[in-house]
């Protein structure tokens, strides 16, 4: 990806060149870890960041050529304080060094210069250095504005509009008047509008949006709304969703959706099984062959 | 503050020493750093790290005494990566060895196991330690659970309701069926009923909310949705907010809320003047007394 490339426009030669819209979520937690690299138990947090963070720079080796990008979960990494940030700016420097699309999974949501704050730990060269970063919009539309200034044109943002937890109905689908149009749909058109400023040269915004695999009701309204925008697809797999319930994210190209599996890619076997590089690649494997077909159809 | 005693009564307790229901915002910027402190143009962020940490511990020498609480924004402090957090750490740590109550303003919001990290990154003794943090409804109330955990049992949260910023009436105003409820105040009936299971021995909630004091249209009904909930409220001061915007924030009894205070607190003077110390608890003082008199009418 060069300097000044669209995102949007890199993302998707990522994904023609892999052949396949997914992306590996990166949530390492230390009781998962595999035994030849778990720190004893009552470890430091400097030992415990160290271990999380060679689990997740074994997992992009095991990753890189399959999946086009990585998604970091900064909750992981801030678990274990400034030695757990330090691993996690380590690892999506890795990430783009290995050619990944880093979207650092941050969900921030604040106001003017405090997000221009985020903005800067999430995708300065000398923090995170994140190509795209997931942001909530709970404060309203403006907090997006510092994400989206100038230094940042080749950058990217999802904003969450529809997430996979049961409990996310009981506000994102909220009735608004007059039409009981439901909350994230209202959302989603505003977001639309917005996303129409930033588009690159394949009619796809760098201004996407969260919308899980686990709420196949809203998929259809949702890709209607949001016609130029990525949909960033957690919720596959572990979370339960499959690939009927992914498949009306896509557009009837196959493009403008990216899948993303967690747990699945990076616990496929026992933390005891010395082989799990090899079955981290091959659960990735499967995961690109997985959506590969429903994107095609 | 003893180990387990309820956030809100140890809040309640803290107001009433310092007869003075008042936060002081912590959000410490490079360039408005006084000269004494400020690090030449192109410091590491280790140096910028260094810096915004000691004028932070300044100003806690400042109010002590004076604020019963303080509200560390971690956005100013995790703009300076790994090095940012760990002074942090040490502000969060330093405000409750001069026995402030820390309110870490973080504004997370993420499902199950990652809001549980965040949890721990804000409330554990080894990182920040914090008394309260911040946090984002967006993803639906089952998001608050890892925080308001049996371990957290003394700890508090304030969930975003109605934010400051001029384009929050967009979403959070957003009409709701079948009555035109302002998105916001469905949420705060939706929370109301969450805060009455963490109730105090004084009838106040450790779940409190987010309430700006520059939408004053809102106040008094927020205030009757939500009658044992304490409310954090920014926007004083540099915001817009003035003694009228937050007098129907408070409850008739004078208690239930906390009026924040950042830039107008830490940036009393021209950043070139030496006695810059006194300044700031000239301005906190000044603050105590304003809000005083606004809560005792």
């Amino acid at each position: 990806m060069t300097v000044q490339q669209h995102f949007a426009d890199a993302l998707l030669a990522a994904i023609d060149r892999h052949a396949a819209p997914i992306c590996v979520g990166l949530d390492p937690v230390l009781d998962r870890l595999p035994a030849d690299l778990a720190p004893k138990p009552g470890a430091s947090r400097d030992v415990a960041a160290r271990a999380i963070r060679d689990f997740s720079i074994h997992v992009l080796d095991a990753i890189a050529g399959v999946a086009p990008a990585v998604k970091p979960q900064s909750a992981c990494f801030e678990r274990f304080g400034a030695p757990g940030l330090a691993a996690l700016e380590e690892v999506c420097r890795a990430a783009r060094e290995r050619g990944l699309i880093v979207i650092l999974d941050v969900k921030r949501g604040d106001i003017g210069v405090t997000a221009d704050h985020y903005a800067h730990a999430a995708f300065s060269p000398d923090a995170c250095h994140a190509h795209a970063a997931t942001v909530s919009p709970y404060l309203g539309l403006d907090t997006l504005d510092p994400w989206l200034a100038p230094a940042y044109r080749d950058r990217g943002l999802f904003v969450l509009v529809r997430t996979s937890n049961p409990a996310s109905d009981t506000l994102q689908s909220l009735p608004t008047c007059p039409d009981n149009t439901p909350y994230a749909h209202a959302l989603a058109t505003l977001l639309a509008k917005r996303a129409g400023e930033h588009l690159g040269s394949r009619g796809f915004s760098s201004l996407g949006a969260v919308v899980a695999a686990t709420k196949p009701s809203d998929a259809a309204a949702l890709r209607a709304l949001m016609p130029r925008q990525i949909f960033l697809v957690p919720g596959f797999g572990a979370q339960g969703g499959d690939a009927d319930s992914v498949r009306n994210l896509f557009l009837p190209s196959g493009h403008g959706a990216v899948i993303t599996a967690s747990r699945s890619v990076l616990y496929p076997t026992s933390s005891a099984e010395p082989r799990w590089r090899n079955s981290v690649r091959e659960a990735a494997q499967e995961f690109a062959q997985t959506i590969r077909n429903v994107a095609s159809r």
